[in-house]
């Protein structure tokens, strides 16, 4: 449904063109004090109208926080914050209630719901959604932060440009921080013509274009993780893929290791300063759903924005006929760039749950 | 941990060489009659020693079942099952103890569970725990057929070697049936040549190789799943990744999206003798979480078994040195032939669960 | 923690004296359009200041959807309700900071969230935070009878004044209309002056007193519950603890049976009008976990409100010395009356829930 | 379902009269030695056959280890039990497949189940099953002790005659050691005689009679449960209602606190030694569901044995006429005895579940 993790535990409510969207978090540790100009710093790399590659579509998006906090410091009781919805022009959407848009939830929402299903932008399945996320895996961000665990992720692809991803051991705490900087989060600044040109073509031609978001935590402990059914892999991938447009999420080498060998894959291990390292990080620091305590790395693969403006095949679902439909509005040609503090948020959420559930008792 | 599904629980227990290995399944219709030859056909498949391709050792693995079934029909109480162990030898790990074999969980299992680990032939952490798996999965994929839901996968790659998979109108449930059949379950019968010698020569040169599965299930209505972090791509890859080996989970064109323009990838619907079909199936069966009534797509990505027998780099965690392993004992050189059962009897396990709870009040 | 029930989700939040209270409730049917003002006086019937028995304490309690609803029907996505906190004089609450009062979870909140424990009017283990689970339950309870399954409760003891309980063949859907027209909702009206006489007899003397409510659901099938740790019991008693003030939950003869041979305990089964029945509930309609068909009958023990103006005996936190408390305010001296709503509303999300669960896939 | 816990999941399965029955322990911490002669011994307090009071039906009851323990060790991996079931005479059983014994689950197992249901002895409703639940609270008592928390029971109530319970200054773990040497545990030695007659006159008239259980928790630090719905109570309820025959579940002075008053029910806080205190321990050692360091106080109802020799009326299923049944074979006239260690057993497992999840991360 729509509640995330077992000791932190995030519940998201709202639809996009309804009175307002939130989140209860329940679970988040007494007596902190999270920094709010940090928070909406992060949550800002997500609003759109940013950059000329994303929607132009205004939201103020600034939260009210209606529990859980006293006088900044958490105090224990669930976190609930709001995000006023503006003024939406749901006229842009009521022509389309009987027609579904390919490759957006309207059809599969209609199946479950029937029509009583509140399809206006989206609804419960708006990428608009992903607000009280960063809100939530913001403040997950910083405590992670303090106990020395830090989150950040790149654009490893636009379409079929890809980033450069450094050696596993140049990727510090420097490096993450100055992705969060740019608006385009790469390593090789070359890359950033390249794929702004990819969105601005598919832009011009009335298209979209996907992409793929590596996502690194470093300072992870060794040992965190349950077997099976409850590693660090089944609980990511599971959180990772509430995020609109996600269509895959590998480890490490991901999907590429179809193609290896064992000689290439396995990271020997290896004593480094007294440390159990390994030499490689092929595993993207996570074997038989444990941490290594090496950097954890996660590939996120998005599909294209399915809103297109070019006329495609659809059917009127009440008369049971064939039609086209042409999409109107403001929609971001590349959703890549703004899903990148979505990724970071949903992992800093999901790792801290694990980390919080972690602890022996003693 | 060691405990999957809602409504539907498998819980399986079981070190490698420890006494025996099973399940409790707990959640089966009672009144259904699994046919049990069928059920050790399709175990069989997992086997090793069937082919030249797969470990030699011998795995009787007939299950002995323990309660939840009166005179072979299901009666509404857990159902466990138990798997004997035959005799290991042990010894073969023993010196392996302190040595974490690279890529293997043996090093993250003792970060967590500390000396005591039982870490002989992989403990808990070993293939050989996707026995009981398949016998629960086995059992479910039979309650699904009888429901008019098929499920099937193919070898869709072996390191380099890629099968062909065919347009997803020509993937009938005979199609499905065709691929259990055979002994490296590919569409393109010239792939297996080619697959059979990219693991031949990896074990010849004492290596392994990785390789990727895709799993379809065929009749699911459409409506089924939660949103956000309910949905069947996230219920589906939170258990999939609990399959030793697994590095990636996607569904549809998976990571292929990232480079794909919205005008490709997005599927346009259409009125088809009555019903609302999809031209395209890019999304694999699955929007918004929930099924749109078109065939069910998951990709799973499989690294190259952990164990080969060149000599690696390795720890010796009592005297923190380093040092080298050479690993011997008979090991699949490629896991992916063995593993497609188990990603049928995963996928099958959840879909049942999903479509248990599925079901509204009426 | 602050979240109810498996396929209907309840989250709780707020604090007393925070900004606002409330709830988000996932799993709500689609299409369904709550009767608002119904849900109104049924809220009311919680609300304080209603009668000379209840604080007089102001609450408008008029609550903001946020979202889940459309022009007044449920439209699948979870619906948020927020209750805004009028203002307070939180200053009551400053001096008590470090005081604990005896019984209430002061004490034990600051144990678990240290310094930072927001305790200002109970914070978030406040009575107050019945609100929201009214407001949820009261829709829950509408979708019940729209099934024909009708939910009431009668006070069964205040003091040690006892209500009479008629047979259960006696108590029907009007009687449990009746009942919850009462400001005292009792079968024997003789019982309201007494009980009345006790409240105000305890108020006068600075003091509080404690009571009994007894829950019955009419029309539940037969068959309704899992076994052992999911059965209707397990499912109520989990549910009802969370009532502020809840000491015992037990159903149908409850501690009394402990008294009883089997022979007077015992229900014996007759066939009437085509049906199986009971000639006797001793049962409290639930056999083995699962309901026989018959009314359930639920009992929960209330204690006295630990909030009283004499003078107690307490600790300062902070110097670690005795000391003593008196507590002012305007404060129940019986919370029985303002908890049989609750009472219903928490039995109605948890059999509402169970029922959502119960479907067999066909 | 048959599973209880979240850190510490208990999986049970096995019906009367199958081959055996068994429980699958997930959570138990590596490293971690069981006493098993001490395991042993407490599993015989709860087997049949130990005094007149019980019945003679013989179990040997020696469970074999099949996982999760290496030489006597638990690995970390999940320990599953297993309990072979003795040959039983089924044929007493299949005469009363049609005619649903009174009070048992028979009738209800069968409208959930329908005819496939193995009601032969109880099945899966047997108390049988709770000798599994024995053998893993055994365990979870072992770790809890070497923390020094203990966990021991009294009968507080056989039919009308009630042991007396000592003030809670008086109940150390001396007493409870004594308590658990005895084969009727009461505090009043004078007890034992009246309860005995209680029994032994309900045996001779073909009859059955019910109980009460008071079982203590001592050692338990401060600080330990969550808010509103994950309470020290909810959960103790929700897993001691497993224990069959179990009709209601109190804390502290349970129902007896209906008729009190604020100002005897109230506990008051006192500085004792250095640590905070309370005076009285009417709340049984929970406030606002945390723990306040006190003695944790759970009281536990029971019916008498459904199962009586005596004529009663019952209903034939597959003619729907009304009928007569008479319950043979050897059955317990009063199961409160017996349902001791499964009540501090039950209590265990809860307890060290919430204890393995409290642990802030630190």
């Amino acid at each position: 449904m729509n509640t995330l993790g077992n000791k932190l535990k995030v519940t998201v409510f709202g639809q996009s063109h309804g009175h307002s969207i939130g989140c209860v978090v329940d679970g988040l540790p007494a007596g902190f004090r999270p920094d709010m100009e940090q928070l909406a710093a992060f949550m800002a790399r997500r609003a759109p109208g940013r950059s000329s590659l994303a929607t132009q579509r205004k939201e103020t998006d600034i939260p009210e926080i209606l529990s859980g906090m006293v006088e900044g410091t958490l105090c224990g009781a669930p976190l609930c914050a709001v995000i006023k919805n503006s003024d939406h022009n749901s006229a842009d959407y009521a022509a389309l209630k009987d027609i579904p848009r390919p490759s957006h939830a309207d059809f599969t929402a209609r199946m479950k719901y029937g029509e009583s299903c509140d399809l206006r932008g989206g609804g419960a399945f708006s990428g608009r959604l992903t607000a009280p996320l960063c809100l939530a895996g913001g403040i997950a961000l910083q405590i992670l932060e303090q106990r020395g665990i830090r989150i950040g992720a790149h654009i490893a692809q636009v379409g079929n440009i890809l980033d450069r991803t450094p050696d596993f051991a140049a990727i510090d705490t420097a490096a993450l921080h100055r992705l969060s900087e740019k608006a385009l989060p790469v390593f090789d600044n070359t890359a950033i013509l390249a794929m702004t040109q990819r969105i601005e073509n598919a832009a011009q031609d009335g298209d979209s274009v996907g992409g793929m978001i590596r996502c690194f935590a470093l300072g992870l402990p060794a040992g965190i993780g349950e077997p099976m059914f409850g590693g660090v892999e089944n609980r990511l991938a599971a959180a990772l893929f509430g995020i609109p447009a996600v269509r895959g999420v590998s480890f490490g080498d991901g999907f590429d290791a179809a193609a290896m060998r064992g000689s290439e894959h396995n990271d020997p291990f290896l004593v480094k300063d007294g440390a159990i390292v390994t030499q490689t990080n092929h595993a993207g620091g996570v074997l038989g759903g444990i941490t290594t305590g090496m950097p954890l790395v996660v590939n996120v693969a998005l599909k294209p924005t399915p809103s297109i403006t070019r006329e495609q095949n659809s059917v009127n679902l009440s008369t049971m006929e064939n039609t086209t439909i042409s999409i109107h509005g403001r929609h971001d040609p590349c959703i890549v760039p703004r899903a990148v503090p979505v990724v970071e948020a949903v992992t800093a959420l999901t790792l801290l749950d694990m980390l919080l559930e972690d602890n022996t008792w003693s």
